[in-house]
């Protein structure tokens, strides 16, 4: 009969009210993963109130030392995608799905992600469940190598119903001044690279979910994938973190990488306007990268093509606008880097759209 | 049918789905309150995919240069206190709770907030709705000297049931590492001063929520309190923020402030623990603050006095352990900051825990 929200600051964790002993099972379950997130920037100071990163750092492994630093902060959920997740007994990859949401919204800007914080709320603090979804963000986190700082579980009994909950992720990374990538230099002629994309992501799952909800939908889009539904729909999102860092810091001095876009929901079509300037359009290929076979499924079960296009990623996750004279060392580095680019288009002068060739 | 996940990007928002129309008129609605939390430190920059804050600023109104950042992080919900606002239409008040929770946090360790990111997820984006909590959150931002810098609309209906929702906030501030604050440096003979809290501030409404559901409890519980019971319940938190970076401005060199403590769930015995070395006791004379008519109205419903000090702040919202030889200009200052301050306490030598004197 008192408090039920359960704070969670690195370690350590208020009150939870009635459920000391759950939210304690859980933060016990826990420690190890989110430990393993954090490096020396990470200050185990006595304050129990909130996460403290340190920026500039001096030690030999991790020296920092930024000039002009500008902070950049994203956050986002994972949408409906969390009910399949649900449904298939998931939790740990929504954790990681959580993470690349806001990282890869940050790295568009060239930036080096800090750090994380995750908001819970649910129907009823399960230790098993909540500690499972923390250390897929905490898994999510290491992928992206950054520090997960803090969390808050809330225990919202009349807001959810039973064994529901949602999520909620926030992100913050540095990048110095003169290298901050915002699409402002954008020229016609430059080019658009595209990094696969390793399944739906976590966008587009409204549509998804209705879909499968016809009869014998699951079992004609079960054909042909090659993998288990359950894999193909809810693998988690990539995170492009540590490809594009190694790339940027390839590049340092010459600055060729002019906009990156992170492919959500709206597709390409309503991602990538977002990034060039007002005078271009953004010209794309259809046919310069493959379409995986579970968006070939999806339409076959009855949607058109240019919905499809405006909805999913297609197979497209991140892209990025270079300078034309690199565009063929930057595919070569990041498939190096272990990413499937390809050159999907270039820019031409025009009216801020996105037009297919 | 497609993808119902909308972005927003401190002003730049995000293809929302079938939403598209009803996510413009709430942007529309929130442009104005959103810009008049952003100062020349938030970066307009073309990228829409996430907020951009310059941490050193060479501009005189604005100058700052931090010689070693430690960014201070932190995340709250406001618990069930949403559904009371809902149920009473206060959806703006919450927008400030939202920011209340997480900037006082961050400002325990002596940290200039520098921006706030919200998270709102409902069951369908009624731009009106958004908006007023969006504006909330705007209002927020401002008495906490923070920039709005960015947030994220997500409509999740097989999520939450009709006209509900969640709110998520984020903050990070700033402070100089040799000005942190983690109450590491308190000592024996360290005075205890809380500062007066405005209400029920954003813990404790499950057990409010439970004692205003039975009959004849609502009128019992009005009778006394000076104002109507909504305004008394639902009156948003107080953010300490301005008058607690005043008074660490004054004493600057002085390093007076020892530890701060936010009074969350859990009440006094829950947080002020979390701050001190385990071999110091904090004593608190029980009767050296007025208690306000709300609490004695809800123990007088049927609590015990012991859990409605474990449940509730009683009183006292915010805490400070500072240098004895201070306390007395301390409070003094803190009374002309516009605060009702209090000396309640004293360190003792102990074992961690908090006793009632």
């Amino acid at each position: 009969m008192v408090s039920k929200n359960s704070k969670r600051a690195r370690l350590t964790y208020k009150d939870a009210g009635v459920d000391v002993a759950a939210n304690d099972r859980m933060v016990k379950r826990i420690r190890h993963a989110v430990a393993a997130t954090c490096d020396d920037r990470v200050l185990n100071g006595h304050n129990a109130f909130a996460g403290l990163f340190r920026l500039d750092y001096p030690g030999t492994l991790l020296r920092r030392n930024y000039r002009d630093p500008v902070l950049v902060a994203g956050t986002d959920g994972v949408g409906s995608k969390l009910l399949l997740g649900l449904q298939y007994g998931r939790l740990g990859d929504l954790g990681v799905d959580l993470v690349a949401m806001s990282v890869n919204d940050v790295l568009t800007t060239g930036a080096e992600p800090l750090f994380f914080l995750d908001y819970v709320a649910c129907n009823k603090l399960i230790p098993a469940q909540v500690a499972e979804i923390v250390e897929g963000v905490a898994r999510g986190c290491r992928l992206a190598d950054c520090s997960l700082l803090g969390g808050e579980t809330a225990e919202l009994p009349d807001l959810y119903a039973k064994r529901h909950f949602d999520l909620a992720g926030f992100c913050v990374g540095v990048v110095e001044r003169r290298r901050l990538i915002d699409g402002g230099r954008v020229e016609p002629g430059d080019a658009v690279i595209g990094l696969a994309s390793n399944g739906i992501h976590s966008n587009g799952y409204a549509l998804v979910r209705k879909l499968l909800a016809r009869t014998g939908h699951r079992k004609k889009l079960s054909a042909k994938l090659g993998e288990p539904l359950e894999d193909a729909i809810l693998r988690p999102t990539r995170i492009y973190v540590p490809s594009i860092r190694a790339l940027l810091g390839r590049y340092r001095r010459k600055r060729v990488v002019r906009a990156m876009a992170h492919v959500t929901g709206g597709g390409l079509p309503g991602n990538l306007p977002r990034v060039i300037p007002g005078d271009c359009d953004v010209v794309i290929q259809r046919k310069s990268w493959p379409l995986p076979p579970i968006f070939q499924g999806l339409q076959r079960l009855g949607v058109a093509r240019s919905e499809m296009y405006r909805v999913f990623n297609m197979g497209i996750g991140f892209v990025l606008v270079v300078r034309p004279t690199f565009a063929r060392s930057i595919v070569r580095r990041l498939n190096r880097l272990g990413e499937s680019a390809y050159r999907i288009g270039t820019i031409r002068l025009g009216s801020g759209k996105l037009r297919w060739a």
